[in-house]
């Protein structure tokens, strides 16, 4: 065993079989790439990486993942059949799931998703992170994982994709997936944590130890599937969640300036896919693509900006000189203030440098609703809204923003309120 | 008023023309040189900068400027003079000394100061990164400090590096620098506080709000100097520092694995240097020399080990493939103990990767010690070490350790004993 | 200049002449009374006094006031024609008002607040510990404010039981009350911190350091009052102070246990007012009756059910038996739940041990809204609930619950059970 | 399982019979013990109880008990012959030791240990809390350990007992009992923490994770005994232990006004038995006395100052009126210290209050030391004092401070000043 200093979680335990996947330098690229791209321009402190994050992730799955065995043994054993073995095989995959879910992040995170390619014969859907990941975990760490002399239990880098995607499933284990990527997931479980620490806010905590403890498997007897929840007496422990989640969202995550930076940074990246690449994309994800896509990590746009080949969102990076915020709506805009932002918009159009909104972010506000659940694994359940006030009344940011450079921020600020009063 | 969030002081407040300072090329580059080096290979979580620690050391010297003027007003103002404006203007210049005393980092902080040239006329005195910053704020910011609108006390470039170096000084006032270098400085009481923050560790924290209450002035009646000291009620929160220092030092600036890094890192700029330049050491701090230097941070360096440009040192940092200690003595060696480290040094010479030595790190227990005071800005007072046994039994860590290649970390480890037991 | 260690603030920080006021053994008396009753019987930590508190309202208030004179000094100055020692007045108003806000509460805090009188000719007005506050501040204190050596400006206790009153003011300056009691209070700043700490729960925090920078004063133009209010930028942070208050409630104040013991602590206090003066109340807060008031503290209580005084409910407080809860409707009942309730509490009347309503507790959630201004001091200003979906729609608590006494728990809720089936 | 929220913890998990036996009216009056007697008097928020406390030794113990089978189990069944149910049997025996290792304590804690009765055939030697908590153990809790429904490994109050206390034993296995009493024990683990969270300071932390990592156990060859050790790589983390202890003694624990109250209190107790019993110590720890003894908890104690029947210590403590220190010596006195406080306490011997000496104290720095072990339960060890010059050069506290009554506190101050110019 070894143990990694974590702030977050203490200690983070790994054993040698994921030292091994650890120390493959895919995945120290990690370590190039930070959490939250630019955010230190608002937050300074904000320059954790993916590789903590991961770790941290794979460490919250395991204790999620514990807990529900702890919580639903019973169950797992007599309704979904499972043995020791059988379990402790899941628990393999869980964490091998949560430790790769992001080996695919192009540099700065988030901020370069958009400088991903269309997928085949689509004219809007564009690959995302989570196809590179499993491209990666396919071609580069099958030897370490099929192969590994530590793999008694014949895990297959498919079985850990399994768990990072979305699509259709006839396994009735699929509810293993939700620990991954779900409203009640590790990733978010961990992300919120580690953000609001590195930002050094009061916000973005929440009760983890309760929901650990009130973890629960629902079946929903409709579709028969089973699905992760909450126990009944721990629904204000996930309506915590949902609190931090949106806390952290309205004063970090959509900070204007970091929205400016997530917009400046992606022109740079452009830039340099151009001049290095003829490209203005990535490339998709396929096997003979992926070291070239591996290249890219936040030390080689850094090296690239410093180079002076980045233009001018390399120069205004360097020396913070980021567009302003001259306009924004509401965080729900009336019908009203959307005719408002239209009419600006079109006025202004050639003098707008870029214009953001939260709808395009990464982070949205899901549809999705957290089971909980009225008794120990039963079919008795009920959606988190029902019972929270708070969540059932959360609206969705659509806030949009007009940037503008920084030379003409007065001057067009004092433009558009002049033709606000017109209009 | 602006105000920058620090997850260790809550809030960094800033004004106007501080922010002008900021805005600067030359401290934004502050944000690409990590404080602790490439220590996130040990603490992951350890990615933070240059940038945000000059904030805080600006803050808790205006802390500590404070806490004595309440404490001291008496004798400030007679016994020294001074005046409200007087200690205005003190109070303006030790912001800015606290603000820019680290502007002349190299990159990756410490790792590469030994690549600094030699004075001139000197065969083994090199240039240290406090030349670099009286530099550049004497050539970069003069403009932005003697010429600025706001500077209505007539502050200079030059009295701002005053605080900065160590030099003699025939100025009653020169006490006022123990403030931003000494035991008690405000540069120590930042980063002991921050880099144990983002270690995630429990050591390095201290009862700096008792220190700023008992922080004192002393006048010593041999020499007539001043001195910051700490009045008796405090001695214990100064002895507390002292500790949490050692702690931090034994268990994370002193980590084998950290070590390993500064040397790779060193090497690595070393080559980079030299295929970039010609040249295998910086330039020295003259005006003509200061934007190649200034060129020189994180992103340029991270950019350059990608492009390969790096060498065998390069390649060992992206794959963290560092070498290995295979070898050490205790913390305090004994002479048998030095002899034995001779002996194997020479005989295994061809073999080794580098040797450390814990005296040739930037951080040393120093001779110097805290001043304690008897009774307010009195003249009795005796140093910390005569109060407590634990400062007083302090002993320089002089650890060596050899490390050599990961790939013969085993097989050497293995000829050492045995070499050891024939000895 | 006196420093009491605080976990919540660092340092509270203390004059003479307030040293004074807390050393008198009525304000002493104030560490004889738990903060939250017996909540420590589910939060096991949560044994802090109203001593700590009171320090600490006085610490938020000021800090509160400087920053509001910070933010403010053109408005106040100007609009409010105050002078420097006229807000230096302010200043010492507001700390000791902060300070002595809590004088007058009953042993076990608001558990005992239901054993005060009927106020004179009410038939159902009962006096509040305010009202105890203000007699005890102006009968056993105004020697200490008025005739103090340090009341330089000629403060008066009455001006200090000012800032503590509901009632009318024709004061321009009547505003600053809102700093010890409103929405946006000193004494909920506190408290919410406080009793998150030692419960050691994840939420109840909050930005109080937003909160501080952006407080200002809002001119209402309708009425040509003044009051506090946020600035725009800071709502967030106003909105998160809600959040942990909710939070706070649903989960430690109006915890099940938790109120159960209230009741307890309420019953035995009054079994005890019965035996010790054949009354079954406390006196009301005449001048003559404060002594006997005072006598009572959680030390006599505790002394008096440890004598076996206190009857059954002292027993069950002693040992921990307390009733449980049998049926509880939704925090939010419908029609529809509320005759259901009506109908259990007919059935089982006497088998009812008792009937617990979040509305009949000290702690709701008020119609006020905190006031959020567009520019500073102006009177272009919105609720908070405008800006927030989450404040909107918060719903008061009105859950109903029925405890029955531990012996019968399994028996009772067999019963409701079925007799819910009936109905 | 039942989960308890701890400030320190997190949750502390007790099983069913644990919980019959917390639930037991001589465990609940532990928390109407407060942890650190009076020293809220100095440290307002330090009101922790043994109640919370001993259920934070439990939890550690229990930690304590699980790394060291996870780091030692070849050696536990190899050399030690466990089997899985005999570790299930350790575990159940050190967590009930652990829960109850307080149970005997007297009110106030420590404070009134002073009071309580010579041994049989002893002049000196008087009992302590411990023989009070195996007296209670063996009369009160049998029949719910021995006689428990739970208790399938038939595991008896004697054998709990055996972990608490001191005597010699034949046992193999009596090394468990360190982690209940001994340098590395839960106890202190626990306390550490638990009073630096509620006082608010930033020492008394240490790295109790890194200690759980890295304990072990040793086998003393020359005595072939067994012990609880640290593996060499956590030697840092036990140094830090000891010096969180040095750092809490010194400003918490041995505060002067702290020590104050520890006299007040142990006086006012006395006087109390006194009127109470017509005996001045408790009575000794024999069946028929533990009803009496178990009668005296802080509320017995509180109501009785409240009524007046404490005589001039209760009133001292009602109104914070203690004694004040009017003389020390240094921590560490010389021979000539010494003398001059024998003269001066002869001297004033009539005005003094009261002598507190440091040696007195139930806390020591003991004479024992952590055992560093080369390598995993191996007989190659050595003292932490080895490792650590620190550890090794810490000297014991031996201050003597002489108090007296408030009112004459500056009058003999000066006339103890002048004294010592004279002689």
């Amino acid at each position: 065993m070894y143990y990694i200093r974590d702030p977050i979680h203490g200690f983070i335990e790994i054993n040698e079989w994921e030292k091994t996947i650890i120390n493959q330098p895919e995945f120290q690229r990690l370590r190039r790439i930070k959490q939250l791209s630019l955010s230190d321009m608002v937050y300074p402190a904000t320059n954790h990486t993916r590789f903590e994050h991961s770790l941290g992730v794979m460490h919250v799955a395991t204790q999620m993942f514990d807990n529900i065995v702890k919580n639903e043994m019973d169950f797992l054993k007599n309704k979904l059949n499972y043995t020791e073995s059988g379990l402790e095989r899941e628990r393999i995959l869980i964490r091998l799931a949560g430790l790769l879910h992001d080996i695919g992040h192009p540099p700065f995170s988030h901020a370069a998703e958009e400088l991903m390619p269309l997928k085949p014969d689509s004219v809007k859907d564009h690959y995302e992170h989570e196809d590179y990941s499993t491209a990666i975990i396919k071609n580069k760490f099958r030897r370490y994982i099929d192969e590994s002399k530590f793999n008694d239990l014949k895990i297959t880098a498919d079985e850990v994709c399994d768990l990072l995607t979305k699509g259709p499933t006839s396994s009735e284990r699929a509810f293993w997936r939700h620990l991954i990527s779900g409203q009640l997931d590790a990733d978010r479980a961990d992300y919120l944590l580690r953000d609001s620490y590195h930002a050094g806010v009061n916000y973005g905590r929440y009760d983890l130890k309760r929901i650990l403890r009130t973890l629960t498997v629902i079946n929903e007897p409709e579709t028969d599937n089973f699905s992760i929840g909450i126990n009944k007496s721990g629904w204000h422990a996930a309506e915590g969640l949902i609190i931090a989640r949106y806390q952290m969202f309205t004063q970090v995550y959509f900070h204007h300036t970091r929205r400016a930076y997530d917009n400046h940074i992606s022109e740079a990246i452009k830039t340099l896919l151009e001049s290095e690449t003829k490209r203005s994309t990535f490339l998709p994800p396929t096997e003979k693509n992926l070291d070239e896509y591996l290249d890219w990590d936040d030390w080689k746009v850094g090296g690239l900006i410093k180079e002076g080949k980045a233009g001018l969102h390399g120069e205004i990076i360097l020396n913070r000189q980021h567009y302003r915020r001259v306009y924004e709506t509401k965080e729900v805009p009336s019908v009203g203030d959307l005719k408002e932002f239209e009419a600006i918009s079109g006025e202004f159009k050639d003098r707008i440098g870029f214009i953001d909104t939260a709808e395009k972010s990464w982070y949205k506000v899901g549809d999705e609703d957290i089971l909980i659940s009225e008794e120990k694994s039963d079919s008795k359940y009920a959606p988190l809204s029902q019972y929270s006030s708070i969540v059932r009344n959360l609206v969705p940011n659509k806030q949009i923003r007009i940037y503008v450079p920084y030379e003409n921020r007065e001057k067009i600020k004092e433009q558009i309120e002049k033709y606000r009063e017109e209009i």
